[in-house]
């Protein structure tokens, strides 16, 4: 390229994944072509974004307060903690059910292979939460892939000498699903119809 | 999401071509969650290269200066001029050739039915620089689909009254290609084997 300033843009554009160097490149050339004040204002979000977001104190989720809109609403009920693997999850259950208890996002899944512990996703601050909230049921809401099973289970076993109730969203999940994959009245009705966990407990 | 600054970032990353909401969504976690030093270069990346980019006086090549980096290289040869549709294909070019002319990038090829015609591809720019300069041999090296073959034939139309060598790339390219779809050797074998455009010439 004739213009380092380009290089170096197709170069940063591969931070995004499955950005590989070719759509980098193509991406570049769109924004400079067609649309550059989008490129400006995509500059400024992302400054924006990667400075201000942090993870709210006490359920993980992003947020550019110190606790985000759910935990800080005092209007809900302490008694039910959900627990996700991503901010995601958290948009899909408020949209399509009536849940009114907290979260705690893990920001992933146990997943050894890929070197994520129970550490990485801050499991130790879901025991001390869910403990001194006084939380009487939790409720696992994680994907139904090996990684979002082996996560369930390690939560339960955890909580078992707990006096409280485990329960996970099975209802219209088929194996490996995500959150997102299941249409809102899928999900309202897994949330009316979720099961005990592990189901012999 | 209880982010507006992720809403806001989610939202802006889709003026990136191919990107819709969910692979933007996946793009914003990604970054927030595993590399915002990334996502910060990649904002400085972009402010700069939308600010600072422009089009070179002569070929319209993207570039920082007034003239590119091979307009304003004296050495090169002035008799020759190849037309390109996009400053990727100078690059595949001047890798893979020995080419030493000078090029003007039309920034696409003529397309009707999007709009695109003449005035928005620069080519009275071409032409009055093909006459300016006098040069000897317009290569052109346009790509083989329809647009690129009917841009080919409305420049050599514009040029059949002025004395000078028309030529296409012609060999290794199939119907269809682009020019970063050639091997170097081949692009190399079609610059030696140009044929004069159009046959019947």
């Amino acid at each position: 390229m004739s213009s380092s300033l380009l290089n170096t843009l197709i170069d940063r554009l591969r931070v995004l994944p499955t950005v590989g160097p070719r759509s980098a490149r193509r991406m570049a050339l769109h924004l400079l072509q067609s649309d550059r004040a989008g490129g400006v204002k995509l500059s400024q979000a992302l400054a924006d974004a990667m400075t201000n977001i942090n993870n709210c104190q006490q359920c993980q989720n992003f947020t550019e307060q110190t606790l985000c809109g759910v935990c800080s609403d005092q209007e809900r009920d302490r008694s039910l903690l959900c627990v996700v693997e991503n901010p995601a999850d958290v948009d899909v259950i408020e949209m399509a059910s009536d849940y009114q208890g907290y979260y705690f996002v893990l920001m992933g899944r146990l997943s050894p292979l890929d070197g994520i512990g129970p550490d990485d996703l801050g499991m130790e601050k879901l025991f001390e939460l869910i403990r001194s909230v006084g939380v009487n049921e939790v409720i696992l809401a994680t994907s139904t892939s090996v990684e979002g099973d082996a996560t369930a289970y390690y939560i339960s076993d955890q909580l078992v000498n707990d006096d409280l109730k485990v329960t996970r969203l099975m209802t219209g999940m088929s194996a490996g699903s995500e959150l997102e994959a299941i249409s809102g009245s899928m999900l309202k009705q897994a949330f009316t119809l979720r099961q005990p966990f592990p189901a012999s407990a």
